[in-house]
């Protein structure tokens, strides 16, 4: 897929992603201020009353705000604050949307404002999905990392003591609005959290994409507005482009998880809460794209030196960390073979083609050794 | 639509409704014995594991012959066996199917089978839509009703406390497979119940499937397979043309709910379990029929005494019971007004246009309530 200039994309305040899945094709706004809103306001759905469904965290932020750009919509427009945190992603916090939902005797025409982090993003997508078999939903996400990546897609889920999103839907949202403003109160953490999601998409599609964040990381970082509108644009296009193709996970939509597979086991090898998602992603497509080279498809480290200089510009760790003392390695493997689901025999890793290029391929074991092997003993 | 001759329907051994549904489209099977199984075996469908989920009724009677079945298409093959009942239609009971799958290690290969009536068809559509976002389930329903209505159709649902069937997915099974030998352990009263959505089809879709059913009536309460086959095939085809038609029930389908409106009522004001479904919506379909009279559709109550008198000989009950001693009345107006959500004004009925075409009409309670004060005085 060919780049976009920047020049022209920087131009319009507010950008416009379609995503095109027929009858379900919804748009992705992007912008910020009052004339984000008017545009986005052309887009809600109909419907006899809307239920904002947001945490603890975001709701004193912007919860307010979002309620009087849907009071001109909806008659009725009632609010559900749910407790902030991965660990209440599951079915209890989940039926206190519904709780409010039947509380309020909402129908089949109530609309769902998910205001909030992939998390709410998540739980308000299922809980729209499963409401009434089904009733419309709006993502507004407030995190970077929420809004280049889990609010395109379609996935919603909870998870279970037993696993992770193990409960969930494919249901897309009517219209998803990226308010750039809410990324002002985000973490700078966080900030470069999201970045990892967003650097990802160069080297799995698009080179000029990643050579256009080689030249304005700082000025994402500082949150230039032109800048992230554009950075979040280019994300949801090429992401929408992959799921377009792919709605329902059956292969290519794989790429996706380009550095996920060592990123996994860094999460859950290192307790989860203790790397961010974003940061383990990114240490992880270090090792994937150093995998790539031992697999002979990239000639030498020249990308992988690009690739780690510009992640540690976006602030982000490109060491895998150690998680275990003494068996390190192993345990590495134990945990990628649970997260891809083998049972046994070789995993099967993202790994880069060519830079701009991803592939899926299963991999012996043998040629993924001397990767974790080094993990605390090589220097970048 | 034109009827089908029942010399030619009753002929083959096995009966074969396609639910075309594009790539959501599926067969419905309808037989008995060994021949029934082998045609169904061909539709199973493929993967690495199998779990059957019935209930405590159910298992002992069928379960141990399912597995036998499965046996030589799935590696592996699991139970889940729920506590029985609709008041077990919650959560709670539908985690244990969740708890099953991933206890064993179930992944997206993963196919469900549900075995038992229209909850256990309920909640394992509803687990098989939501494990790991979908996976692929088979319907064996086990009796009369859920083989004629619950079974087609594609809705799945667990209740709320604040609710009937509030939480759940439009999702299709990858095949149906009716054993009419599973009805010879149903009891009678149950059997009955059935044929009240059977006999419905009739004053909806079909009027001559309703002169057979006037014909066959005896034979089917004896159970006698070649009219189950027929009455069972005939149901799933006229459901499935108007399935087809509105899958995720925008319109057309609501007259599938002729003498709903009028039974939902009667459940709920009995309270539930006291009155079986089946028998509510055959006094609600005797005065649905006589609303119809009464709005100059039709032009005598000739229609309404020829049902009365097949669903008397079905063993239903065709008098709706006063659901309270002092306003009956007004309490069935006000339990018809929350089943269909109406915030007041008009509520609207499945009436008959004509016997065999069934449309919807909004009624003033002017209208109505005559029949309901009638309640009770006068006898059939």
């Amino acid at each position: 897929m060919s780049s976009t200039s920047p020049t022209r994309s920087i131009t319009p305040a507010i950008d416009h992603v379609h995503i095109e899945l027929g009858e379900r094709s919804y748009p992705i706004l992007i912008g910020h201020g009052p004339s984000l809103w008017q545009q986005a306001q052309q887009h809600f759905p109909k419907g006899t009353s809307a239920l904002i469904v947001t945490n603890t965290t975001v709701a004193p932020l912007y919860a307010q705000a979002l309620r009087e750009r849907l009071q001109a919509h909806y008659p009725v427009i009632h609010e559900v604050v749910l407790p902030d945190g991965e660990q209440y992603k599951d079915w209890q916090t989940l039926n206190l949307i519904f709780d409010a939902l039947l509380g309020h005797g909402a129908d089949r025409k109530a609309v769902l404002f998910a205001l909030g982090g992939g998390v709410i993003g998540d739980m308000t997508g299922f809980a729209a999905a499963s409401y009434m078999r089904g009733v419309p939903f709006v993502q507004v996400p407030t995190t970077l990392l929420a809004q280049v990546d889990s609010s395109v897609g379609g996935k919603t889920a909870i998870n279970h003591p037993l696993g992770k999103n193990m409960i969930g839907a494919f249901y897309q949202p009517r219209l998803v609005v990226c308010d750039i403003d809410t990324l002002q109160t985000l973490p700078p953490e966080q900030l470069s959290a999201g970045l990892a999601e967003v650097i990802k998409y160069g080297p799995i599609y698009d080179m000029a994409f990643f050579a256009w964040l080689e030249q304005h990381v700082a000025d994402l970082r500082a949150q230039q507005p032109d800048a992230l509108r554009h950075a979040i644009r280019r994300s949801c296009e090429i992401k929408a482009a992959v799921v377009s193709a792919d709605e329902t996970e059956s292969g290519l939509r794989e790429i996706l998880n380009f550095g996920h597979t060592f990123g996994h086991a860094i999460e859950a090898g290192m307790g989860y809460g203790a790397w961010l998602h974003g940061h383990a992603v990114a240490a992880g497509m270090v090792q994937a794209s150093r995998l790539s080279h031992l697999l002979g498809h990239l000639p030498d480290d020249s990308f992988t030196r690009r690739l780690v200089q510009l992640l540690q510009q976006a602030g982000l760790p490109v060491q895998s960390p150690r998680i275990d003392p003494q068996r390190n390695t192993a345990r590495y493997l134990e945990l990628m073979r649970v997260d891809k689901k083998s049972q046994g025999g070789a995993i099967r890793y993202v790994v880069l083609k060519e830079p701009g290029k991803a592939i899926t391929e299963k991999v012996d074991d043998a040629t993924v050794i001397p990767l974790l092997d080094a993990i605390g003993r090589v220097t970048i």
